[in-house]
């Protein structure tokens, strides 16, 4: 049997590596994982992604794969075992249409709200947003504890929060992400709140 | 055996429809077209796409699908015959990889090259995306003839004019682009030159 040698090429902070991260747990791959300096890339991860030279890169024997998305569908098909995405050919575009709809809508406009710092029309765009996802995003957190806003609540968005508060019991999220207070740490140095 | 109903709402000049009749005629799939108005969109459209509101939507047997992208992996799992994607993982990665490149960096590059009249800084950065493409885009043509602009030669990328020559004779991809003469007429128009 083939060893497979696995390195992902990462940021502790970014929400792009974590998601390849918890595909990596969930499927019980043992992985090498690099931190790379976003001031100062490796030449790998420059010789990785040409294209963008951004984090996540998975590099799978040798084989450098980019894309945080691309990466968890390539994860799901190569290795067995739990299944990430849908069995079924309409669940599994509907999984993806929301995927897409998190990178390309969702995390912009949550971005955009806590880059002006809880700006009302930016809150109302990112929460227009939110209320198209009915399960398939966790925002509640520290985003909100550094902004002192609230983007999301039981009584707008129960089935986010539900989903939400489920997804982060699961051991292979939890190991997946960085810690709650280091990253609280983190935020609130960037927005200048301590 | 269950009879399949495909519906397919879009508009003639979109490449994003185009991408999907494309594949549908690559599977010898028998489809409805809508063409939609964009100035009054139908009831259908917007029940079947309500994030967005835009085309293409698929409907299969009742169950819509939107994002070209999502629409021809969705196609690609429920029609088997000619595959569209590669089998291999690997290589599977790297065709989402470029698709989702061109999507997102290289036709914004281009419209906004083609929206700015071919204004110099803006030709320069669709070349620079268009470097990093080997093989994977067709974009030469009515664009340039209209603008009178070259955003692709031979000398500069010679791979990826042979794949689009090459794809252009493809009798599947023939029928999913509108006529173009039709197309010229149209573009010509817009931007004001006849």
């Amino acid at each position: 049997m083939m060893t497979d040698e696995v390195k992902l090429y990462g940021l502790w902070r970014s929400p792009f590596v974590c998601r390849v991260k918890i595909a990596l747990n969930i499927k019980g791959i043992k992985y090498e994982f690099i931190e790379e300096d976003l001031d100062n890339k490796s030449a790998e991860l420059l010789k990785y992604n040409p294209v963008y030279k951004k984090v996540p890169v998975l590099v799978h024997n040798g084989n450098p794969i980019s894309e945080s998305l691309v990466i968890i569908e390539y994860i799901d098909e190569v290795w067995k075992g739990v299944p990430i995405l849908p069995q079924d050919a309409y669940e599994k575009a509907q999984a993806r249409f929301w995927a897409k709809f998190i990178n390309d809508t969702c995390i912009p406009a949550l971005y955009k709200a806590i880059g002006s710092h809880g700006e009302e029309q930016d809150v109302v765009e990112a929460n227009k947003q939110l209320q198209f996802l009915e399960n398939e995003l966790n925002v509640k957190g520290v985003v909100e504890e550094v902004l002192g806003i609230e983007l999301a609540n039981k009584d707008k968005f129960p089935k986010i929060i539900e989903w939400s508060d489920n997804y982060i019991k699961c051991q292979a999220v939890k190991d997946g992400l960085p810690p709650r207070e280091t990253l609280l740490a983190f935020l609130k140095n960037l927005f200048g709140k301590v």
